[in-house]
């Protein structure tokens, strides 16, 4: 088995670490930090987790005997965390922003504070299976991707790898309100948030200096909150280089996601479901992507669809895991999502 | 014109009162005083009143000269405002919990605490028109009732008024998440309140009391938080007494709200909307209120419906001000609500 | 491995079942019927079977050869289904509601026509592995109770058990759009169906049958849709007998379910998620069930909660399965819904 | 009083011309035609209607003594009504898709068939009174424009005016449920519909030949429904000119805009509502535009919000009528909107 241990475990990311941890058959979840509730149930915070465990909140000794830990936390106070587990524990996986930017004044940026730990940003292997599964095998610091940039990164990745897309690449990211966290202030509370469609990020969202990073194009992010808890999409607006033809994107997406097992591609010309859709997505680990080619226009639509807290980060979190203990992949991250829903 | 102050401005109520004030023929708004806010503008509180209004939020004096002063405040805060202006306003409307009940002693078993004004409860009109409407037209002090005491009130009052119906009757009362307030808490966090069935009060909801005041029942109230921001729906369960016939419920109901305004006999025996549906009545001022009889078990089911923010406070307070000031009911509550939405 | 045939494969319950077999370990899923849809993919109807498998619907030849034919087909028709298949099948489950009353004429009294199979009434056993687990050991006719039926009878059998509740009890049924099936007309549409709070069966919903005949207490229903796809609540309203004490109804209650795999206690002091919520229970199979004991009053109330379209349908038609093939009763039904949600 | 008559009153948009047309202090409604429900009482189909009026639907005879006739039946089948009517009426407001775009090659091109009437195109004046409120004042024949394509117009007028963006110009646009009427099919049961995300036009939506006509940009529109009912929200992302700066781009809105009375430019760099979004203008007539500039990239974002059945369709039609006979322009129109909803 495999000895896990998760900070932030209070919070909405944590708390799908915790479930999917729980339901992994080789993973015994020895500890779940929370600065704000140690000593309470865990089913007290995530009520689904009901008959799954009888554990409480810890504090960050429990940890200390484990084979992997999961860093749920907050950016900026995640880099403390970092610094004290990098050479404590053979694998360390982070969900927090800290650790996804490799260059220190890009994370400046787009975080507005200066890196306080630029030192081990180049220990870090990006959290993406589809791109990284072989340096996966041997990490030990991992730092998974954000909720919209994973999702768009695996809609441009086999563009960008083959030439097939030009910069700038427009992204129109939504995302549902459990993406601002268990903590969020009054902008989300129900009255407020319900039925929103909440341009947030007109432009520089951080995500989208992640997709840059990652696929070498210039992406720009316009983030849009909906109403949903679970969901995000990502609808991308890239031209096309003069003299590519549809099949050529056709034939990108399907060699590069043909044996993944958790990419599919989703381009229906009939049916409610014709592109992917998040809701369909709920609790799965499914990226789901399609492309429309509009070719008078030398122009591709590019959809992606993920659960935010599943594929954009605890499911994701989990599958890197997998990737590096040697374990099939899906081990715990088989629930296919409902319909209706 | 009448002058008129708003304290609480900024909550949901508040915001409320506001809108409305601002679309009455004959109300100048001169104070809406918040103390979380001073010197802000309305709208930027209320994005609804963009245009409608520069006004900016005020501090309590502003509110000196005015001819009726509505409070939107929390309970317990209010009996200071009560006090300091009872005798300093022609009319006062309270929107708060602080004067409805006339018992301090109930006050303290629902509410927790003592009543701190117990000699201003006598002084007290009840904000029913459709119960009260001589009274109303001399009030000084009009104390609103609570959003689902006012349906469940509305719906009960014909059959209590005649002895059609038994005690205890039950009252289930759904409700959606504006009537937490403004500041309300992380239970009402979207990514928490969405989509919830939320059993809040399984039992001594506090507008029970200003049921059993109003009707002489005894009403026992399950309060449930549903998935919308607003509206209220309350279906009644009341035994008949022996020999009561159906004709005599349906008169009951007839006569009492024939001439009234904003109440609304709906039951239809086809249809989609054939009972009291909240979302239609979205920024309406009706109450909608249906019955069925079910002869065999000697039971009638009533249902009522209104929005907990127009006939549910702010609106009913408006047709206070309206009996009180000799206008017309329905002056500033034109907006009929909507369909589809 | 256990073979099994679903009719009615592209409704909502049939593709719940599609979902839940599929995922079993010790099923494999041979015919999936739909007179609509023959030749077409299971996932063009239910995308989120996207990756799940590649079967198509058929034509109903191809359920001759399996172990269990699983009925998820509207009432009426389902009649002529089982007179087929009571005797060419060792296991027959029918989730539709032709065979769950025993008494023809409730049946007539309930869903307006005759019922035409009355001789097979008596030879089915009714699936609620709670109350009758030894006989569905040997079953080979089961019959599913409705969704909200078997809420209330789960919240209901242990006060009903042992006369620690008095007739009548009242029960407020609330159910998402789901319920309505996959052919649902015009009042379903999204624009009329958003936000609903609809009061469609004031009186004599016909679960409350099921209800009455598996507990014996005289059990009036009130049934309202409101805003979910997903969920049934139930709020269950009893006298209690003179006499009895809280701690009665409280030992009943955890004798009764201590041992259930799929029902759990939920009523607590504090937290948000204080009593029984479907929106946690998405795609689980659990039965939340909570009591309020408001002993001033001898006045029980009682929450029960459950997915309509698992543990109210496919999810519990899979437990009466392992029940019945001698398989662990959590195989298939381990997903222990999510939050946030 | 101005008689008038709709035809198509039993659908959402001819609902909404209803509701307005009633609260109109100059209009009288003469007769409502529905070629479904002949008879019947408007308030069957539109119970929001239900103290308003006791009216029912008549056949189309009972339109021939008006001042205006409203079309707000399907597109094709309007054509003919509108032959019909064209010499018959001293005013014809159409809402429908038939005579929105002048070049008969283009409507078959969006619309898929040929127009069948294209000797009366030029007779047409588009109903923009933001655009055309001189011509308006003489019309005979007027066209008013689609919901997402009168968004996306108000929001790029000012700059395709002055020449400060340049194409391509890419339109997100997002809608409700309510744009697909309310004879909508399967995909819009609410169990499908609820929560989507559903990018049902990722290139080519028929409003993108509108917006074209209207600004002379190359418009390329992708359309996703969103989960609303009402409401839609446009994001426009334009380049700008080299040598442009923000304050030309901020002087073109504010002199467009300076005097309309129902387009507002939202953009604040604080609180909540900061960008246009249609919740809180549900049932109002505005259209909310702001802009972004992201002056490092020569790049404009443009959102722009309104209600889909009153800004979008009926609310600017009557806005035209008002224009048209010399009304205050906001006669029937001042509902502001809620806060919260």
């Amino acid at each position: 088995m495999i000895r896990a241990a998760v900070f932030g475990a209070a919070g909405y990311i944590g708390g799908e670490l915790l479930r999917l941890l729980l339901g992994h058959p080789e993973v015994e979840l020895t500890a779940a930090v929370s600065s704000r509730f140690p000593g309470k149930r865990l089913d007290s915070v995530h009520p689904n987790l009901r008959s799954a465990t009888d554990l409480t909140f810890t504090t960050p000794e429990r940890a200390d005997d484990c084979d992997v830990v999961f860093l749920a936390t907050p950016h900026r106070s995640t880099m403390d965390l970092v610094r004290h587990w990098a050479d404590r524990t053979d694998l360390l996986i982070d969900l927090s922003g800290d650790f996804r930017l490799r260059d220190p004044d890009v994370y400046r940026r787009y975080y507005g504070v200066p890196h306080e730990a630029p030192e081990l940003l180049d220990r870090f292997v990006p959290g993406i299976p589809e791109l990284h599964r072989d340096r996966l095998r041997t990490a030990r610091l991992i730092s998974v991707p954000g909720c919209m940039a994973n999702a768009a990164i695996l809609a441009l990745h086999p563009l960008a790898a083959r030439q097939l897309a030009l910069s700038p690449v427009l992204l129109d990211g939504r995302t549902g309100s459990s993406g601002s966290g268990a903590s969020a202030g009054d902008s989300n509370l129900h009255a407020e948030r319900s039925g929103a469609l909440r341009v947030f990020a007109p432009t520089t969202h951080r995500h989208e200096a992640e997709v840059a990073q990652h696929t070498g194009l210039d992406a720009r992010m316009t983030a849009t909150g909906v109403e949903a808890v679970r969901g995000v999409q990502i609808v991308c607006h890239a031209e096309v280089p003069e003299g590519v033809e549809e099949r050529a994107v056709r034939a990108a997406y399907r060699e590069a996601y043909a044996d993944e097992p958790f990419v599919r591609l989703v381009a229906h010309k009939r049916g409610t479901y014709r592109y992917p859709e998040p809701k369909i997505l709920l609790g799965s680990n499914y990226c789901d992507i399609g492309h429309v080619w509009d070719g008078g226009a030398r122009r591709l639509v590019v959809v992606a669809a993920l659960d935010n807290l599943v594929k954009g980060g605890a499911g994701n979190a989990v599958q890197c895991l997998n990737v590096r203990m040697d374990r099939p992949e899906s081990y715990g991250l088989s629930f296919p999502g409902l319909h209706p829903v």
